[in-house]
């Protein structure tokens, strides 16, 4: 059996469809238009659903579920979105509304950064793990919590907001309206703040910055600024690092997980991100030389984790 | 059938013999000494074992499970001691040789703070929620994790460390060695520093405060002087609260669990100390005007929760 795996985004709409080994074998795509009401996006996600079903010359008969990862807070057990910010869903059925579209009664529901999650244990670095977790180091710091296989998401499924955990009381100010959110740290967007901090200062201050070349900042500029030996950009780098490895520690020590795995823009960074964040985790994590220790590993499906995640919500 | 639960601390063992209402009917205790060795320790946990159901009229064949309550990692899986700050135990078979001493397989174990959330999961502050946290506002900020009824402490049963979560980076240094953990700023021995802080300031400031004349600084000072209008101690109570409001919210957003209990010393100021609390949370804590919330509220038990979550192990 086939299951599908749709990834609701703000932009788009992602929808694969995943084989018994866990890749995806049809994938299509098609603008949310999210200024749309929510029937219309779930006619649309409905549409695409028969078309990686078409295009692999199969019917949704051949489809064991169909999950879809929303942004906002999802109750994965009546299918209503209760909120999201980037779409007009305010107590929406979409489980229901895709589900009559099609004729189909298996239709699930998750929070895309949970649904992401999920998708890595199932199938990317915590791959056989009991226990995981999947930090997003995007636009925010989204997470992903996985206990026994399944998302762990709170009694009113709004749980594992793991981005807005304050490490720094009275900190810089987040989009949630907290201070000194993890996600205002080690965020790329908080990464790309900091550069250009760090470049009015090198300004201000006549010191010189390969970083100040840059057309335009990125969350890149200050690691391959580093990486070419610039001492600005390795202060930047050590920053955003040590916020990191603070924000990590602490789930370590909430959760111990098996595994954790980075995903988002700057875990491109790749192994190298880790290498610089394990010595500072070791020395400041509980458990140091009694037990197993978590292990930490750049997320392996990148945008697909969120389609794999959903497929396998049931 | 009773169950045996024992509270095993660095100064005192405390057993309870506890009935299928959850209620402790017989209770005995005797000093630890934490100076002996493990084997010593298990032996007298197994003579007060049999204590307590004497002093019932009942013999261990009435006793469905002992469960200990023990400081440190406990791997609840093979009952060994994997490394404990206050007693002797490294990699120790605790419930295996209380078992052997009684010839009575059913023993097991768990970290102490976690089997007070137990407790008050079962039989307190939390009684019939799916999922519920404890925290302990003592000497030290302890934390347990109850999901679904049982306690969560990660794949390797070092997790629930939640004192040791860092809400403000190169903050006040803390005993684990970390710099900035909620336990700095939220336990009583926290709060003690921030009201001799105070005195100190008063002092050098010329100003005068009630909290001065104190014979000794407790947790207590700084929340009584406060009632009796101390301006200088409402702003110890005020910081207390705020930060001790962040980590809490720091908890909500990232599990939502249905309750949360506070207990320890601290905890002692009762309804007061929520209805302060309350509104800092509900402003910064994610779900807000969407979903039910979680609810805070006075542990019950006292210092029997402990043992009642032991006994309720198996």
């Amino acid at each position: 059996m086939y299951r599908i795996g749709v990834d609701l985004g703000g932009t788009n709409i992602a929808v694969g469809l995943v084989n018994e080994a866990h890749k995806i074998v049809k994938k299509q795509s098609a603008p949310t238009g999210a200024e749309r009401a929510g029937e219309a996006i779930a006619a649309d996600i409905a549409k695409l659903c028969l078309a990686v079903c078409h295009a692999e010359g199969i019917t949704l008969r051949d489809v064991a579920c169909i999950g879809i990862a929303t942004p906002g807070i999802a109750n994965v057990d009546t299918g209503v979105v209760e909120y999201s910010c980037n779409l007009p869903f305010r107590k929406f059925p979409l489980a229901e509304c895709v589900g009559k579209e099609l004729g189909f009664d298996n239709v699930k529901i998750a929070n895309d950064a949970n649904a992401a999650a999920l998708g890595e244990a199932v199938a990317g670095a915590a791959k056989g793990s009991k226990n995981s977790m999947m930090i997003t180091l995007g636009t925010g710091v989204g997470g992903g919590i996985i206990l026994d296989g399944k998302i762990y998401a709170g009694f009113n499924h709004a749980g594992g907001e793991l981005g807005h955990v304050v490490i720094e009381v009275d900190g810089a100010l987040c989009g949630c309206g907290r201070r000194g959110c993890w996600e205002a740290y080690s965020s790329a967007t908080a990464l790309i703040r900091m550069t250009k901090e760090k470049i009015e200062e090198c300004r201000a201050e006549g010191q010189s910055t390969a970083m100040a070349d840059a057309a335009k900042i990125t969350g890149r500029t200050a690691c391959d600024a580093m990486r070419a030996g610039d001492e600005a950009a390795k202060e930047v780098y050590d920053k955003y690092v040590k916020y990191l490895a603070c924000g990590l520690t602490n789930m370590i020590n909430i959760f111990q997980p098996q595994v954790i795995s980075l995903g988002g823009g700057v875990s491109g960074e790749g192994q190298s991100l880790i290498d610089a964040l394990l010595p500072l985790i070791r020395k400041e994590q509980y458990g140091g030389d009694v037990v197993e220790l978590t292990q930490l590993r750049i997320a392996e499906l990148g945008n697909d984790a969120g389609i794999i995640g959903a497929a396998m919500l049931n």
